[in-house]
């Protein structure tokens, strides 16, 4: 398996563009805010929603669009989440007729997304006047990918692009993707946008399925503050393109391209975790030894969801006890004196807890191993053989200064 | 029932002191850091502790020694939590020990808590060294109480203290209390450190039964960030002094106790949240028209705990979609369809959400209402009679850096 570039253009037979539609009053023109992808042939599509309450309209209408597991493209703007917001359902419809009208397809072969401010009405004329320059702006290389990538971001500060290839029945099938992320990252399905298209010949059977194994080790183990949005959604569009033989059990084709996506998804989930909003930087916390998977996430989870943990990560404080207090409050089955942690990055790893104690270490390479952009924390609970990986980042100034006054 | 001076202090037969023994190295000799409260008479006694199971060395001890339901005193240190640390049991049985000693009285009568950093051993010997003069500094007044407020604040910024006095059964009967906050604030239990002095007489299964009817609805419903303690402790001492009749059953007297009770755990739950680790307001947020008061309480507890919600409120942005989208992964029933959300304060009261959209407000108003000591978020799922009140408060740069680097 290869990384290459083109992100969602990567795969055969796959355009993107992204425009500066004016969707938010006021919006800066140099920031894209809408964005298209499109297939040049149908594809089997399969999603995944916030499991929050409450849902923005997009994701109804996204889950009606996909009741028949097809899917041509996708079109998603910024600055306006069209959640609680009047006319929504009506909106988010003709966000999906705009871009049928502009590529000669019909509504329902979209999938329709929006991000930005919760309440105030979307500015749908926008998108509808904007719908034709969006489809006119269609390309195939790695500049349209990049193009929508940018049209998603809200307070991002790089775009997610990512693609991958294997081989599969003799046939090279191409995997790529995007994502948005940054605030309202919360383990929990979606928890972000993300739009993956690929020329692999799937059922929908096994999309799905696929899409359902993966996302739960990949983007469900993202936290950035806790907060799962009304909006998450990670759609795939697979066209069939490549040729190789359809994939419809799951034998080692399907576990080739599970590890592909796999891949593109632990790709994108640290990408989103490093750039969560006013991170300084990335949190792996792997938990191992444990009795199950399950409560290996469980702990780690806490511990990177942990605002004290976070906050002592921005500065670079080797307080380890915050990382056991957080397991303890996890509900996860485990024996506090028998737990290990160390703290490591590019500059080393230092052992800092024993059996559930503290041990001398040296307060300057805890620093310095603290200090870097990746900082792992490894627990061991010395249970069992089970080991899982949640990603996180840090707790700064700038995450208040961002959503202290988001609005305005 | 009227509030009176004294806290700890307050009722009948109790007296308090807090000094400087110097418990962590290079410590500030201004700052008290050792607190002794005790009784002229013995007491029945009920607690309560964290739900952590990463449980620190002095809640095993006050558990055995709380085991036939008697105290005399209580014990307690800032500037070391004895959590996670080399010989933490031997240690807090050495401060009971010490304060049994000081007092003519044996170790068993004493509940023993500690504050702080979690990890280092308990420089045990400088509570050694210092419990005679501790002893000598006992003052039945206001002042013993404050001395051991103080001595128990970590990053509290205000001590907080609290009388109140009812009648029962003819007599006066006064119940007060000292208590700490600040961070690792969480609801489920405890989340702080509080000692409650009174001269009622009542059974130890009456005593045990109201602490643990009014906690889930005071302190249960505070969090400053997420985290709930290793060391959270609330406990009672009640040494019958005020002669009224022996409260034996749940009869008007066990009502009355209870309204106290509420009165002054309500006191401090609002004092922790006011005083959260670098807040600068005080938010309580009431959830009603609920089926049930779970779901309320459940509802509330989201809104309140939201870092997005939080860091709105340091913004004084009337950002309300984050009160609905907190709601929404809350797991509890409601209908985003019925909900009405209001903003209010000393400087009014602004609806911004019907039936689940945003309806036209005053911005500036919203300012206004929001730039408050204390801001009330107003819920109303309009689905029953059930309500329940929660406290935080809002998510500040000096969150950030208080926790960034608390160990140094």
């Amino acid at each position: 398996m290869e990384y290459i570039n083109g992100g969602v253009c990567a795969a055969k037979g796959f355009r993107a563009a992204g425009i500066y539609a004016g969707v938010k009053e006021g919006g800066d023109p140099s920031k894209k805010d809408l964005a298209l992808i499109l297939s040049d042939a149908e594809c089997t599509a399969a999603a995944m929603y916030t499991t929050n309450r409450v849902k923005a309209a997009p994701i109804y209408v996204t889950m009606a669009h996909l009741e028949d597991e097809c899917a041509w493209g996708v079109i998603a703007n910024s600055g306006n989440a069209n959640a609680c917001a009047p006319n929504s359902h009506e909106n988010a419809e003709l966000m999906c007729e705009a871009a049928a009208k502009a590529t000669g397809r019909s509504a329902r072969d979209f999938v329709v997304c929006s991000t930005g401010v919760i309440g105030p009405e979307l500015n749908v004329q926008a998108i509808v006047d904007a719908a034709p320059a969006l489809s006119e702006a269609l390309r195939a290389d790695a500049e349209g990918s990049t193009a929508a990538a940018e049209a998603i971001m809200t307070t991002d500060t790089v775009k997610k692009e990512v693609a991958v290839q294997v081989e599969l029945g003799g046939k090279v099938v191409t995997l790529g993707g995007i994502a948005k992320g940054s605030g309202m990252i919360h383990p929990n399905m979606g928890t972000m946008l993300c739009f993956l298209t690929s020329d692999c010949a799937i059922s929908p059977d096994m999309l799905s399925a696929v899409l359902h194994e993966v996302v739960p080790r990949t983007f469900n183990r993202v936290t950035v503050d806790g907060d799962t949005s009304t909006n998450d959604t990670c759609a795939i569009l697979c066209n069939g393109l490549a040729g190789n033989p359809l994939i419809e059990w799951k034998d080692s084709s399907y576990a080739a391209f599970k590890a592909a996506l796999t891949q593109v998804l632990t790709h994108l989930s640290r990408a989103m975790a490093a750039d969560g909003e006013g991170a300084s930087r990335l949190i792996t916390c792997t938990v191992h030894g444990s009795r199950s998977e399950e409560a290996a996430e469980r702990l780690s989870k806490a511990i990177v969801a942990s605002s004290l943990v976070k906050a002592a990560m921005f500065g670079a404080d080797a307080n380890w006890g915050r990382v056991l207090c957080a397991m303890g409050y996890s509900k996860a089955p485990f024996r506090p004196e028998h737990v290990d942690i160390k703290f490591a990055s590019v500059a080393g790893e230092l052992p800092v807890c024993e059996k559930g104690a503290q041990i001398p270490f040296d307060e300057d390479k805890a620093k310095e191993i603290l200090s870097q952009n990746e900082v792992i924390i490894d627990v061991n609970v010395n249970e069992g053989d089970n080991y899982a990986t949640c990603w996180g980042c840090d707790l700064t100034y700038d995450y208040v200064k961002i959503n202290g006054d988001y609005r305005t």
